[in-house]
This record gives C-alpha cells, sequence and structure tokens, in this order.
C-alpha cells in the first residue's frame, strides 16, 4: 500500500473494545500509547536535567529541553510508523525533540542509546502502573478483609473437584483469598524499578569519570532505583516484574473463579452486585451474570502466556538483541493493564460481593446429610484470625 | 473512579508505539478497533438481511438496519467502556444500532446472542487480514523464488550450531525458506473461516424451521463458511486459525534469524536494503542494522504465546464461558496483526535483500582449507529445482 | 560429582508417577525413551535398507545392522548421559551400533547427520502414538455418537457464564462434543509426518546423483512420508503435529470441564461411573469424584504451553540450531503422550458417563418457572442429526 | 488395554534420552520419580512424628511408620498406575503404607489429604533440588568472577543486533553475566518452601485445638517454612518458585547465547572446552561445537512455557481444583531439573571458557577502522568492580 494511501486510511487505535477488563480504567490511561511517549519524554528531560546538575549540558539547555518533550507537541501514529526503520520509537522521537528544543536540540539524549530511554520510559510507566495496580489491590484487600471478619463464623461447604467435602466457612475462603492479594501485593511492591542508562555499548562511554554520578542523578531525577551495571541485556527486572504481575492476576482469578462457581444458578451462595445494565445478557433478560468475574479471569488467562514471552526474552545476544527486546514491549504493557483492570474490578466486585448465608447453610445441611455427622469446623475461625492479623500488619 | 472525572482525562489509546512491526501496515488497519466495530456492524447488517431474505423480518427493515450499521455513527471508547457491564461489546452496540435503526430498531438482532456477532465479526476481520497477509506472502514467496532461481549455484558454507560445516548454496538456503512460506501460505489459506450463528443456547431457538436456512443465509451474506453446528463453545475455528498464523510467523521468523546471523560484521554475506534513516542508530552513524529482521523477530517471539491463550481457550465451560472466551479476543488480534505486519515487513526485506556472493565465496574458502577437501555441492541444485517447482505449482 | 559416584547414585526414571493421565497408558508405552531409542535404531536399519536397495551399501551389511540395532542391546541411561558431550543421543548411538554391527560398523550411519536419526525416529515415534490417539478417539467417538442419539432429545438447561439460560438437549451438547472430538481427530490425521535425511548440511553431499532416490526409498522403508526439501530448519512438520495434538486435548478438555461442572454436587446431571477405587478419596469416603474428568484436564492444561515451545522453536538459525532443536523432544514428547493419555481416558470415561434425564428434567424446570414460559428446544435435534451425519460421513 | 497385557509390555521410564541437558545431572536425581516417592513417604514420616510430638499418635506407631516408609519397598511403576483412580498418587501410597506399617497402620496419614503429602512431597523435592541448583550457580559465579577479573581490561567490540557497535571489555560482559546469575541466585534462595497442611476443607479439622502446633511441629520436622495458612489453592508458593527457577535459566540462557555467537567460526572469540567427544558431530570430524551452550539453551527454551502452566494454574477452583493442581506436577519438575541441569552444564561451561583476546583485539581493531576513532572503554573497568563487588558481598 503506498503511504499516500496509507495516510488517508482512517486510523484505527485500540480503545479497549477487545479488552473490556481494562476498557476506561485507571491501568488503561496509566500504559496507552500516550503514557509510553510521555514517559520516554519524561526520560529524556531527566536525563538532560542529570546531566545539568553535573555540568555536562547547560542548565538552560536542560529546561529547554523539558519544556520541548511536552507529548502533546507530537504526533503518535507518525512516530509509530517511522519507529519501523530503527526497529524503534526513539530515533524519530530524539529527531523531533531536537528540533522543537532549538537551540537545546544538540544537547538532547547526549550519550544515551535509544535503549535507555526505551527501558527507563517502561520503567516510569511501570511504576505508575504499580501504583495504580497496588491502590486497587489495596481496596481489594480492604473488601476482602471485611468479607473474612463479617463472615469469620458462616458455615458451608468446602468443595473439592466440584464435590462437597466437608464443613468450611465463608471467612476460611475469604482469609484464603485476602492472603493471596497479599503475598502478591507484597512481592509486587517489593520489585525494584530501576533506571537505564548505558550508552550504545552498555560502557557509559561518553561520560568520563561522571559515569557512575550521572547514572545516580538520572535515578534521583526520575525517582527510579539505580542499578549496579547498565541492564540493556539482563532483564531481570522486566522479568521480576512481568511475574510479579501474574501473581497478581493468579490470585485475583482465584477469587474470580470461587465467585463464577459459587454464583451457578444450582449454587447461588454469592451474587455480583446488581446495578443497571450491569451482567446483563443481549438476549436473555432473566439472567444476571458474573461479569466482573469474567472480566477478571479473561485477564488472568492471558496474563501468564505475556509473562512467558518476557522470561524467554532474557535470552538477549550480546548488548543488545535483535528482536528479543523489540518483542517485550507489548506484553510488558498487556501484563500492567490487564492486572491494573483486574484489580480495579476485583475492588469493585468485592466491594459489591452478596453471599447468602441461608444458601450457604442449607448446602451445607445437605452435606452433613450425607456425612450422617457434623466434622465440625476444625480451625476454620483461628485460621481467619490469621490472616486478619497478616492483613493488619501489613497496614501497619 | 468516577465516571465524570474519567472522561476527562486523555483517551490514550495504542498507534502501534510498541509494536513498530505493524505499526502503519495493512495489517495494523485491518485489525484494529475500528475494524472490529465494522466487522461486528456488518455482521449485525448481514444477519438482518438473511432474516430478511427468509421473511423473518422485513426488507426494508434490513435496509434500515444496514443503513443504520455505519461505524462512523458509534463511539469506540464509549462501546468499549460500556461493554464492562455485560462483559462483551455487544450488549451496547445492539442498544445503539437499536436506537440509531429507528422503527427497525426491534428488527435488531433478532434471535441471536451476543457471541454470535462477536464471533462473526472475528471471523470477518480474520478473513479480511487473511487477505492482507497471504498477499504479502505471495509478494515475499516471489522475492525467494527470485532469490533461490538467482542463487541456484551461488555456494556458501553451511552453518550447524554457530560453526561452518559443509558447502551448500545461498540457493538451497532460499528453497528451504520458500518452502517454509509456502507450506504455511498453504496452511493458512486452507483454514476454514465460519459464521457464527446458535442464539444464546446454541440451539436457533429463535427461528423454528428455518433455523438452518438462516445460518446458510447468513454464511451466504458475510461470505463465511456454514458451519455443521454452532461452535459458541467448540473453538476449534479459533484455534486452528492461530496456529496456522504461528506457521507464518514461524517460517518468517526463520528467514529473519538467518539475516540478521548473515548479516553480523564478521559474516556479511548479506544486507538489508539500506534507505534514508532505515537501518540506523539513534548513537551510531556507522551501523546499519539488520531492522526489518528484527521487527519481524519480534513478531515471532510473541505469537506463539498468543496461540497458547487461544489453544488453552478450548476448554470453555458448557454453552458460553466466563472468561475463556474472553480472553481470546485480543490474542488472536496479535495473531492477525503480527503475523501481517511481519508478511508486509518480510516483502520489504526480502525484496531488497543484498547477497554478496563474494563473502560467501571467502567464507567457504575458509572452510574448505580447514575440511582439506571439497566435498561438493551434493544435491543442493536439484533440491532448489523441487522447491522452485513447488512453488509454481502452487501459483498455477 | 565424578561419574563413579553418579554410577552408585539410584538411577531414578520417570514412570509416570507425576503423570497419571498417561501412567500405564499405551501412549505411554509408545512414547517413553525406549520407544525413542527402538525408533531411532529403525531409523538406522531404513536407512541402511534403503541404500542397499540402491547398492550403497551391500545388503548383508544392511541386514547385519538391522540385526544389531535390537534395543536390548543398548544401555538407555548411558546413552543418555553420553549424549550430553554431542548435545544429541545419535553420536554414542552411532558409535555402540557400529562396535554392535561388526564388519557392517562403517556402513552405519552412511551420509547421515545426527539430525536426520532423531528427527526420523521423532516421526516414527509420531507415527505410532498418533495410531494410538486416534484409535482411542474413535472410542471416544463411538461413545459419543451413543450419547448424542440416546439424548437426542433428553431436554436440559443450557448454561452461558455458569448461569442456566435456555434448554437445549444433552444430546445437542454431546452433538458438539462430538463435533469438537471430529474434528481435532481428521486434523491430526491429516498431518503429514515425512521421513528426514539430508545430511551434514542438508545437501544430501553423500549420495551423488542417488540423492533423491534414496530419499524415496527411506521413506518407502519407514513408512513415513517424502518430504520436498529436508527439513532440518524448516519446522512445519513438527510445529503442525504440535498443534494438532493440542486441537485434540481442546476438545477433550471441553468434554472434562463439562462432565466437571455437570456432576458437581448441586448439579448431579451426570456422573463419572462409579468403580472399586475410582473417583476415590484418600480422606473423604462419601465423595465419588470426577477423576477421569480430572486427569483430561491436567493434560489439556500443559499441552498448549508444550505446542508454544515447539511453534516457537520454528526460529532455527542457519542449518541446525544451536537449542531450539533440542528444546523441541521433550514438549513434542509430552504432546504425544499428553494427548494419548487423555484420549485413553476420555474413551473410558464416555463409554461410563452416567446420565441423570431426572436432574436434567428438574434443574430445568427450574429454569422455566424463572422464565415464565417455555421457549423450545429450536433446532436442537436437527443440530444432533447433523454432528451425526458427519460422524456416519467420517466412519464410511 | 487389559492391565494383564500391559504388564507384559515393556515398562519404558524416561531416562533423560530427550533431555540431555540435565541427563545424569545431580538435579535429575533430586527430581525422578523415586525422589518424589521418597520425599512424599518422608511427609508421611514427618507427619507421624509430628503428630507423635503431640500426642495425636503414639511415638512407636510414628517410628514403625517412619520405618515402613522405605521407598525401596514401594512399586514405583505400579503406584503411578493406581494413582489413576483417584487422580493422584497418595491414595495408592497410603494404602501401601498402611499395610507395611503394620499395627501402626491405622495411624498413618491421620487427619490429612492427598493434596497435604503431593505439596509437602514436592516442597521436600524443591528444597533438595533448590540446594543442587544453589550449588552449582555458587560454581558458576565464582568462574564468572574469575573471567571479570582477569578480563576485566581486555577489549573487545560490543555488538547490538549483531552488527560491531563500540569498544568493550571481556570484562564488562563477564560482569553482566555474573550479576545476571547472582540477581537469579538471590531470588531462588529467597523462595519460601512452606509445608502443606490443611486436611481434606483445609480446615485442619482432625485436629482440634492442637492443629496449629502441628503444623508448627510438622514444619519443624520436614525443615521447611510455616505457612500462614493452608495453601491448596493459594499457589503463591509454586507460581513464586517456578518465576525464580525461570530467572536462573533466563540469566544462564544469556550466557550461552552469547557463548554460542562468540564462538561461531567467522568471531572465534571464545570457545568451549575442548575434550575427548564433547562438542563432536556425528558426521563432521572438523567441527568444536558449542555443545554446552547449546544444552544450556535448550533448557532456557523450555522453562518460561512451563512456568506459563504454573502461573495460570493458580486460578484454582475452590479448595481443590479439578485439573489445575494436577497439571502443575510435571512442569515445576521440569523446571527443577532443567534449571538444574543448565547450572550443572553453566558451571563446566565456564569454568573452562577459552578466551581469545587475540580475537578479540582484532576484531575491535576493525570496527576502529570503520569508526575512524576509539571512543575509549567508558566506564567498563569500574562496571566490572562495581559487580565485583556486589558478587562479593554476597559471598561474604
Amino acid at each position: 500500500m503506498a503511504s499516500d494511501e496509507r495516510d488517508e486510511s482512517p486510523v484505527s487505535p485500540d480503545a479497549g473494545l477487545l479488552s473490556p477488563v481494562r476498557a476506561g480504567t485507571e491501568a488503561e490511561a496509566a500504559t496507552g500509547d500516550l503514557a509510553y511517549l510521555a514517559a520516554m519524554l519524561d526520560a529524556e528531560s531527566a536525563l538532560a536535567r542529570a546531566q545539568a546538575r553535573l555540568g555536562i549540558v547547560p542548565a538552560d539547555a536542560a529546561e529547554a529541553i523539558a519544556a520541548a518533550a511536552d507529548p502533546g507537541r507530537f504526533d503518535l501514529v507518525d512516530l509509530a510508523r517511522r519507529a519501523r526503520d530503527a526497529g524503534n520509537p526513539v530515533v524519530p522521537l530524539v529527531a523531533d525533540l531536537r528540533r522543537l528544543a532549538g537551540p537545546a536540540g544538540p544537547h538532547v539524549h547526549r550519550g544515551a542509546t535509544s535503549q535507555d530511554i526505551v527501558d527507563t520510559g517502561a520503567m516510569l510507566v511501570a511504576a505508575r502502573a504499580r501504583r495504580v495496580v497496588l491502590a486497587h489491590l489495596d481496596r481489594a484487600l480492604d473488601a476482602l478483609a471485611g468479607l473474612a471478619e463479617r463472615h469469620r463464623d458462616t458455615p458451608m461447604a468446602a468443595r473439592t473437584l466440584g464435590m462437597r467435602a466437608l464443613p468450611t466457612t465463608f471467612g476460611a475462603k475469604a482469609a484464603n483469598w485476602l492472603l493471596g492479594c497479599l503475598d502478591a501485593r507484597d512481592r509486587l511492591a517489593a520489585v525494584e524499578l530501576p533506571v537505564q542508562l548505558g550508552g550504545p555499548a552498555g560502557t557509559l562511554d561518553a561520560y568520563g569519570d561522571q559515569a557512575l554520578d550521572l547514572v545516580a542523578a538520572y535515578a534521583a531525577e526520575t525517582g527510579l532505583a539505580r542499578p549496579v551495571l547498565p541492564w540493556h541485556t539482563r532483564r531481570t527486572p522486566i522479568a521480576d516484574l512481568a511475574a510479579a504481575l501474574a501473581l497478581v492476576t493468579g490470585a485475583l482469578g482465584k477469587i474470580a473463579t470461587d465467585v463464577w462457581l459459587l454464583s451457578q444458578s444450582e449454587v447461588g451462595e454469592v451474587a455480583e452486585a446488581a446495578g443497571p445494565g450491569r451482567g446483563g445478557s443481549s438476549s436473555m433478560a432473566h439472567k444476571r451474570n458474573p461479569a466482573l468475574s469474567t472480566l477478571i479471569r479473561s485477564a488472568a488467562l492471558q496474563v501468564p502466556a505475556q509473562v512467558q514471552v518476557i522470561l524467554a526474552a532474557q535470552v538477549a545476544p550480546h548488548e543488545r538483541p535483535a528482536g528479543e527486546w523489540h518483542a517485550e514491549w507489548q506484553p510488558l504493557r498487556e501484563c500492567l493493564r490487564l492486572s491494573g483492570g483486574a484489580a480495579e474490578t476485583a475492588a469493585e466486585l468485592l466491594g459489591g460481593l452478596e453471599v447468602s448465608a441461608e444458601r450457604m447453610r442449607a448446602d451445607l445441611d445437605d452435606l452433613l446429610t450425607v456425612l450422617g455427622e457434623d466434622p465440625g469446623l476444625g480451625a476454620a475461625a483461628v485460621l481467619v484470625d490469621r490472616a486478619l492479623d497478616a492483613y493488619r500488619r501489613s497496614r501497619a
């Protein structure tokens, strides 16, 4: 297709139509192309400022660069297409930023390589998206703690392989959900997000004796961690982050799966909150679908495969790969926005979850009839208390 | 987050910034949210027309529905967000379409379920994107056949585990590339893309004795295949399509990997075509990077994981899953646009590939010195002829 | 660890303890290390015989090689360990076979490369395992056809997102299962399994003008297909086979998931056949677990990831990769034995499935009460007939 | 197939023929079926002893159980096949152990569920295999530190996208490898491996007020960590372990990829140590293949997909899944033994790596000629020192 034809064709970006779990969520806004563009520009600004601190570039040049680095002045679609020439978006970005920075142009991107900006930008996006994920996880944790407390002694049937097994409590189930989210939250919060700065060969060759000081200043300007070495082809930070995000969607997906199963017509022990339009069907007015659980599960079913790509991309040749690095970008974004969308959805789900102690009691009575005796609730209540203790300690 | 706040935040859709392999390609245009919206509207129009053929809805209602089904009249971002309520975009889409269709509104979506439209829409997108993929594969095949012919007798060193092994020809290498693409092309072309129509329970309950005739008419209106049964939770069509697309990126990724390795500074037996900006570096003017190969490899490294999601989603409960179906959408789109982007990129790469018979000869001579004898080219030329025969037969 | 120490440590091979879905199944026997060893020895024998046909080696040498190629005379554990030196088991295998073949030794493996034998061996194992998979699928298909016929008019509630939606029949559900297995069966049966012969550089350099005749003779001796070209680094045959096996486990996993859900305590519409020990619990005597469904699901949840490895390994450098090829072996074996184990288990499951038309009727009545009307069974019966027609045509 | 027929067919367990990266390694011995059997028996013994501590079972019964729990008295193949009835191997294991324990039989497995033993057994295997992985990583780390030190100032060309870019040092490359392994080592060492004890419903129902004390005693007996709650369907421990193992193979796979590329015929800057048979080819006497790198890469290419299965299995219904749990077993084992085999192989590779400073110098000189100037080594030496400091601190 000739490029002039192409320019006339309507641009059709993704607005989330195929990914309702994150459509319109905070995580979506934090991870869109515009967010990445802004983060890469932030990385260029921070680099210039850090270099100004050390006298590598004039202070006014750094300010001029920061002023020019306004996402609104860049054409996203055009940048994306020009990225094909070099294989990454920083080459055209730097060209445009230099032009916009006027006399300060020659000071843009000094001594850096494209990967320094793409990776630092990705870490900035990750840091911002992580705040979103953690905030929604915190809302979910609060709701879960409430469920565990309120239903500490609400008896129900435990189910194994789909069959009623023995008595437990809904509190014990909620405590397990709570602890899963808490573990995932702590794992995600502990991931270190480092700045990237190495220059073309990873040797920081352009900076002479100021190299290490510059990395420290760059870290300070971005608010990211300072790495021991440049990590162009040591992808632990990305791999570790992706794995932690899969723990988040795993913990949330577990909850959503239980809610789906407990809300089946034949079980009806829980229900998602009703609301206008929520859980509706295009064809069956009588149904109230577990729509939020479905959205969360859709995320949990996608993220592990995205993590696979990222884990595999650790096998990155030499000082910059021809593909492995580029293959990480979209899967990492998906991990961030699917987990963020799932967390926001889970907070809503758990905040409104309707629990029927009566249906739980009735199903349990059926089980006890089969058992012919009541084996009791064991340590269920004490286990709830242990989980709540862990939750409270983490909040302190 | 309250929706009014959210409306003020800048929408940041994906324009391909993180996926240069498909940025601005025909496959991107064919698979964006707008393309999906248009396809779902086409599905609704085709359904109305098919129903008009059978007298289920009045003919003028079908025309009114088709007229109303203009993508430009729908708000993508709003649809995406409202999709969260029901878990899929068809519920709000039908509501809007009914409103736009005026008096014909009650005839919209008659007897159908959301999945009928999402799945038929996805198949329409797949059919259109497949045409794009196949067209670019055909360009790549032509270029490959040219390379195999021209270099039928160009000797070079075969390399195993990275080490020079024995003589072969560049024609034999190109013949292998050719055959890989040809196999993938044939596999993709053979995948059957069926229409979806089953109604809420997969029983076509709303259509009485006309049910099977309606499916046939719907297939005819859409140009898609007629399935034996509705396939709401028999996902072979999606799984088979995804697997075929992974054969495409596998075949192209193999080529790109060889080009990357053969274009290494120390080898230099091939080079991607030079061009303004192409293969440039943000920091090193002397370099000419294998940028197109890198883009293709970035696709080949992502697609198998997307296929994993789709293959796993075959385990779809009952008559509609709570998550597995929803998890397919984005990965299938990625398979389509990554393979389409890779094919378009490969056609460009292969059309401009520079081959240095001199460097090949020199490297081979080094090997022959080590070997102390020339074992000859074996059946290399005959194998090239066999591959070209297969290519020509497929083109006939 | 010194090898003498290691020799004293107990060898602890895998006997299936962690994979009950295939423990003791025919597919397990067809895919164990001994089966691979036998297949690689068959490949060497067939190569020698094919060469004898063409006069490349003496006929009596070929017979001596075939006689020496007795798996019982080889030490599997020792071969496996010695495989580490060259990265594949054929190097030590050929050394041992040459020794055992006595005067015919120099004729062993003539002109071949290790990959010719590993790949041909894998295709022989695949061909044998495929027969097992197909045979068990046929048993499953027969059982499914029986269920669809017997329950053509057994009404039940269709369920979407876990909620009762509208009436359908168990026959329609069984027809969908049937068609899924039929599609997967046909896809698997259609995969072409070619012999591999290319020699070290893929040029068949050792065979002069007889190269193509030898490939044809080798194909005839092994019973495998004749490829257009050697496919050392064109992995379509493996990738296509793996994808087809994932369609098998997908179709079976769908059935197992439905059986699991329908056999829940609260649903009880189907049950796995009872039997001594079957479905028992180590702690709860009252339970009857859907143990066979669980086994099948365990396979369906693993295979897509194994396919991912194989699809990704298509990106195979030059004329032999340093890792991608080696990474295929175990995942392909897992695909074969998990799908074979799942098929054998599914045949048993479906042969004994207990269907409660009463429970189905009762649950449906509950739904109809909610609906306030009976929308009827639509085309359910006709759809069953269509699926049975497709089944009967495939059997003809 | 009738069981009597099956008994006559030769058992063909896996001895590693298809997985040379771990054939004969310590990790293989630590993760075979026998190791799992021993670990499950250890779990039963430890449970009995812990219960004896608390007076739940008589002390002499605990000793009798421990004595009976001798792996040599169990038939692995038979256990594996009987595991099909219940879907897990503990049901037949407990039956046999009760029989072997004579009068103490009724005290076996008291209050436990199968999953308590399978999961605790898996954690014991993981703990033992982790020691193996860490020990080999330590050997690799020592070798890497030596390389970084010795080559702190050995100049070479950095390569990006396969092209020579700018000068760096081999020390800087080794420092990056070192830090990658160090990060992975620390991540793996930090994973908590908890004991599992919950009883059938996860409520520890059989133990009354002693429940929490029993869990503590069980943890003490096994040497595993004490969890906050039973984690039957909160799979963070498994998921976190699997992700950490993927960091290990990622870090090792990065090294192996670089070694493969640097040892190419045209580069020759490093070589794997020569040795009798090592790196040999079945057909080409002149070649010295990077066989160890190939083995390591074969592991790195498989592990991420195994992790995918485990991450996805977090979505575990209710109090015990019908498949997700069972799908974890084999992939976790593969993660353990592939990473252990890769680590053992990497220690050997790095211990014997041959580095040609001359070839590095010559290639760099070619690059400098192209550049027309020498941009210098930047902070390469200081970066090496930073990595060595991190290494030494971790060893202190």
